[in-house]
């Protein structure tokens, strides 16, 4: 009995699982984590709140994670309440409950890619079609050329990633705005990176009050270092939120899951502490790589987008060797670095120093 | 802007979310929890696990969580391994990957009813036609009329929930095994209440060795009092696992939930230590019932299905009124009561008492 002797469906037939390699090496820069994790105090805090709730374990929890959203709406700011806040068991989550509610067997979602390799396999995942449209050379959108492959196309959904990952690019609000006017269904903004983005940057959240049909997703395992915790969510009309009641797996948030995030969310000003010198770090590596001839695309997010390669496997496997991470990842040629400490960023530079000094270009 | 003007998908509209309401009442008898929380050193534990896994909370957890998986299957014992094993947030979303795997737009599930009001929810959310079969007058299945119905409509996967929610009802293996071998597709066994079930009840995972096509699926909600984790799980053929990591999101299952199941599944002695109380007093309940010249269906779970009333909200607003919640699900003039602890269920035939001596039936 193998794989393809069972009735899976055919759209699946032949694929393989999604995932980066989980190896386990010296500097891990392959999955833009937050390098750092929690302070001995935040972990004391955590663990307490953990028994705090532990001896309600046999109960379900609140199926509607009703202070946690509250909490989220008030870090998000924008006037944002309860009701327009939605939180799942990460950004994934969330993005697959958007395509049950609002996609569907003859239905289509579509994205400017390249962008997160997650929102086509999520789309057909619920059995959505997925239309591809293009990115521009500097890897940012045009309005007028994606407003008129929406026009053409007409997708119920629409997927916009700012910054983008895996190339950092992030999008001008107008440019947002201009594509929710044009799409005849939903819009999601991914900004799952959005704290990392240049100082100045408008988060999309900004377009909410006059846009029922746009929805902006974030998640607290970039910026909040806390990627273990699994937890993504969203900001949007009330009534997206109720059509998400609809389609979302009931008690999908564990009790834990909501007792840590708040926890974080509380210590806010530490987890984010560290986002202004994973900045700096992503600054000094773009310069770093630029000065060493390598083409590098602009980033506001936590790691960078740089090439081309002719062998881009070689240089991976070469970084590997030497004990540091990285993704083969975006168009031919392209490799991804997470953005770690400096004594990670330090150690990277000196691998690919050594891989670019030996082999010929 | 409401609801029904958004675009969602065509088969949503009009639904209201699933889910029994959550009122904070004195005796909670309406989601078929455990009453019985972890021990105070139990509580200790955990947090202890927990503060020891929190340092690297900015770290993504295991995506295929092997430490966890492994761990149950030494607990399901039968021989079985890890590549055989798979969990996820809670059963229903072990359900939801079967659907996504197995099922999609032109394909269909079937089930007996009653049984579990999730099992068609998750089909018709996973874009799969859901074909109701039906169960007899005592809630068993007919095995004859039930492969009968399996060859009229060859549905690609069929739910079959034992014991049986709402009314308690185990299967025979014999039935089950018939039931595989008539089946076109996936089989997946509900076992959700499996460790309630009388002594000597088999389980269908002493099929599994002759049926690649069957799945059983566990949680620890019920029996393990562990509800507030949302830790659901299944063992099959390996292949089917592998049918499974092609649909699921990476890094589904938290590292909070991966450790705190673990350290459950280390003190299973305990948590699992009040089944046999719980199964007396499920015994006696029934006893009372019938005593009271009620009707019970016959139960191997830890909740009891009793009737019938012409008012059957009248009884469950007469009970909430004493502050007793139970559950109004089943067929019409059934309701359903979880199994509490001796002093809530005392609660409950004191409340039942006062209405059907009041009540003019």
């Amino acid at each position: 009995m193998k794989l393809e002797d069972l009735p899976i469906r055919d759209d699946l037939r032949g694929r393989t699982p999604y995932g980066a390699p989980q190896i386990d090496v010296p500097v891990r820069l392959n999955t833009n984590e937050n390098p750092y994790g929690p302070s001995a105090s935040l972990v004391a805090e955590l663990a307490e709140a953990v028994r705090g709730v532990t001896a309600d374990l046999n109960r379900y929890p609140d199926r509607d994670a009703l202070d946690l959203r509250r909490e989220l709406a008030g870090y998000l700011g924008h006037g944002l309440a309860v009701e327009q806040v939605w939180a799942a068991n990460g950004s994934n989550e969330v993005l697959q409950q958007i395509l049950q509610a609002f996609g569907g067997h003859g239905r289509a979602a579509m994205g400017f890619e390249p962008s997160y390799s997650m929102h086509p396999i999520i789309t057909t995942g619920a059995s959505t079609e997925w239309i591809s449209g293009a990115r521009e050379d500097d890897f940012g959108i045009d309005p007028g050329k994606a407003v008129a492959a929406i026009e053409e196309h007409r997708p119920d959904v629409v997927f916009l990633t700012s910054p983008n990952n895996p190339t950092g690019t992030a999008l001008d609000p107008e440019v947002i705005a201009r594509i929710v006017e044009a799409a005849p269904g939903m819009v999601v903004v991914d900004e799952a990176y959005f704290e990392f983005a240049r100082t100045g940057t408008p988060s999309a959240l900004t377009l909410l009050p006059d846009n029922p049909r746009l929805i902006v997703t974030r998640t607290m395992s970039k910026a909040f270092a806390m990627a273990g915790t699994r937890l993504g969510y969203l900001a949007a009309h009330p009534a997206v939120v109720e059509a998400l009641l609809l389609v979302r797996l009931p008690y999908h948030l564990s009790t834990l899951t909501q007792t840590a995030a708040r926890v974080a969310l509380a210590h806010r000003a530490e987890l984010l502490g560290a986002v202004d010198e994973l900045r700096a770090e992503r600054d000094a590596v773009v310069d770093w790589l630029r000065a060493r001839g390598l083409k590098v695309a602009d980033s506001d997010a936590n790691f960078v987008l740089f090439g081309l390669f002719p062998d881009r496997r070689a240089v991976w496997q070469g970084l590997l060797e030497r004990g540091v991470l990285i993704r083969e990842v975006g168009p031919p040629g392209w490799l991804r670095v997470s953005i770690g400490t400096t004594e990670e960023m330090a150690a990277f530079r000196a691998a690919l120093e050594e891989i670019l000094s030996t082999t010929p270009s």
